[in-house]
C-alpha cells in the first residue's frame, strides 16, 4: 500500500483502539491483511472523487480499503463544505471502514455536524422476518461544542452482542425480550435457540426501519450493493463487500452565526450534565464523552491492547 | 387564519388520520384552535424564509402553527433541490407540526430521498438520567420507489407510549423491562411506577443518543429552544413552543442517474417483500407501507374518525 493510505487505514483503527472501541480497532488487522494478500481487497487502488454539484459528490472506491474510501470521502466533504456550508458525499465500491466515530473526529475538528453512515452485510432479519436482509449499519451524528468533549454518537442497530448472549448461554440465565430471534423468526428469551437465530434491531420495527434508511443512504443512493448483496467482509474473505458509505456535513454556522451556535452546544451539553443522575456514581453524559475520555486517556498513557492481539500485530509487521 | 395556511394545517391532520396515525390527525384540533385562540400561537404569521447558502435555508416560523412552517420549508427545500441536488431547511420559533410522514409524501412524489426531524418537548431522561430532559423527537427517512408504495420511515424514540403501560396496569400486568424508569430514574417493570416515572428511549443509550442528535439538528442548529427549554404544546397551553425542524432533501438522480436509482429502490423493496415471514399472515414490508396502503383505502372508503373526535370536530366548525 502506498504510505498515506496506510496510514489513514493504521489511524482509523488505533483511533477505535484509543476511543475505548477494541472491536474496531488493531483486532481487525489480521482481517485486513489477509484481504489485501488474498485479492479480495486492492491494496493499491486509488479511490476516485467525482463531483456531482457544488455540494454533491461521489467516490468511487474501486475496491480499496474502506478507511481509505472514507478519508478520502471525508477530505472532500470537508472541503466542499467550507464553500457550500453543507455536503453529501457518497461512497460505493468501498470494503468496512472500521468505526465511524474517528471520522467524526475529524468533523468537529473542522466545526461542522456530520450525518454518516455505513452498510453491513445482512446479519439481521427486518422486522417480521425469519431471515437476515438487513445489516447492523451504524449511523453516527456528530457535532461541536467550542472545546472537547463534543457530541459524537455512533450506534449500530442490534440490541446486544453475540457475545453477550453467549454470557447469558454460560451462565444458564434467560436472554431479555426483543433480543434476539430462533431460526424461525420467532422472539425467544433462550440463549441457545438465539444464538441459532438472528439479533434483532433495536426496538423492533424501529430499528429495523433505521437500519433500512441507513441502506438506502449509504448503498442505494451511491450505487453499492444493497441489503443482503453487500459482501461479509470476514464470511466471505476473498471477495470485495461492494458497500457504500455516506457523509453529510454542514456548517451550522452558516445558519446562525458559529459564535451563537457553539453557544447553544455549550449550553446543550451543560443541561446534559446537569441532569440528575439515577446512580449518582455515573453522572449523565452526552454520547461519545466516554470515547473521547478514554481516547485523552490514551493520549498521556498509552494504547490498550489485549495481549494476543498485540501478539498478532507484531507478528504481522515481521511479515 | 389565511385559507392557504388553513389548508396546510388540514391536510397534514387529515393525512394522520389517512395513514392511521389518528394522535396526530384531527384529534388535534381542539387543541390548535385552543392554542391560536388564547394566543400562544399567532394564526396570522407568515413564517420568513431566509437563504444562507444555495443549498442552505432558515425559516422564521415566527410562532405560526407547525404545518404551516414545516410547509414553507418543504416548499423552498424541493425548490432547492431542483437546482442544487441537495438541501437542508432549519426552522426555527415554530410549534408542533403534526405526523413527519406527511411532509415525506410531498418529497417522494418530487422523486427526493428526505431525512427530516422535529424537536418536542422533554419527557425522556436522558440516558442514566432522572428527570426529563429529552425529547421523543421523531426522526423521518424517506426514499421515492418507481411507483407506491415508497419507503417512508417516521420513528419517536420512545420504547412504548404510556396508553400501553396504563393498560398493563388496568390488566394487572408487568411491563417488559427496559420501557420505563421509575421517579427515581431506575428501572422497573412495574407499570404504577412506570407512570409516576417516565418513559425511556429504544435501546437504552442508543435510543438517548439519537433523541440528542435530532435535538441538534433540529433545535440548537437553528437557534430553536433546545431540550428542557422546548415549549409542551398542551401542558403549556398558553405559550409558544419555540421549537425547530430540520427538512433535508437530496436528488439521488444527480449521483447515480434517476433511472438506476429508482430501479435499485424497487430492488430494495422487493428484498424486503421476499423475506420469509416469521408469521406467514404478516408479510414483511418496508417503513411506511402500512400507512399508504391505510391511505389508498382512506381515498376511497373515506377516513376513519372516532365518534368524538368527530363530534368535537364538528362543534369546532360550529363556533
Amino acid at each position: 500500500m502506498r504510505d498515506a493510505d496506510a496510514a489513514s487505514v493504521s489511524r482509523v483503527l488505533i483511533e477505535g483502539d484509543m476511543m475505548g472501541i477494541p472491536t474496531h480497532g488493531v483486532l481487525r488487522l489480521s482481517t485486513y491483511i489477509q484481504r489485501l494478500t488474498n485479492g479480495a481487497v486492492d491494496p493499491l487502488a486509488v479511490p476516485l472523487l467525482e463531483h456531482r454539484a457544488a455540494a454533491l459528490a461521489m467516490v468511487d472506491g474501486r475496491n480499496a480499503l474502506g478507511p481509505v474510501v472514507a478519508e478520502a470521502a471525508v477530505r472532500a466533504g470537508l472541503k466542499m463544505t467550507a464553500k457550500t456550508g453543507i455536503a453529501y458525499v457518497g461512497c460505493h465500491a468501498s470494503n468496512h471502514l472500521g468505526a465511524m466515530i474517528p471520522y467524526a473526529l475529524k468533523a468537529v475538528d473542522a466545526g461542522y455536524v456530520m450525518v454518516a453512515g455505513t452498510g453491513a452485510s445482512a446479519t439481521m432479519p427486518p422486522f417480521g422476518g425469519a431471515a437476515a436482509r438487513i445489516g447492523n449499519n451504524p449511523l453516527c451524528i456528530a457535532a461541536p461544542c467550542p472545546d472537547a468533549p463534543h457530541f459524537m454518537l455512533d450506534m449500530a442497530m442490534s440490541v446486544a452482542a453475540r457475545g453477550k448472549i453467549r454470557m447469558a448461554r454460560d451462565a444458564g440465565q434467560a436472554i431479555p425480550e426483543g433480543w434476539a430471534v430462533d431460526a424461525d423468526g420467532q422472539p425467544t428469551t433462550d440463549p441457545a435457540k438465539a444464538l441459532e437465530g438472528l439479533l434483532v434491531a433495536v426496538g423492533g420495527h424501529k430499528g429495523s426501519g433505521l437500519s433500512m434508511g441507513i441502506d438506502i443512504l449509504a448503498n442505494v443512493m451511491t450505487g453499492a450493493a444493497s441489503l443482503d448483496k453487500v459482501g461479509s467482509w470476514s464470511d466471505a474473505i476473498d471477495q470485495p463487500q461492494h458497500v457504500g458509505h455516506f457523509f453529510l456535513f454542514i456548517d451550522a454556522g452558516r445558519l446562525i452565526g458559529t459564535d451563537a451556535f457553539l453557544a447553544a452546544m455549550r449550553q446543550f451539553r451543560n443541561t446534559i450534565h446537569a441532569t440528575p443522575a439515577a446512580d449518582p456514581d455515573h453522572p449523565v453524559i452526552m454520547a461519545g464523552e466516554r470515547e473521547q475520555m478514554l481516547r485523552a486517556q490514551a493520549l498521556t498513557d498509552g494504547v490498550p491492547v489485549k495481549a494476543d492481539v498485540l501478539r498478532d500485530v507484531r507478528r504481522l509487521a515481521d511479515v
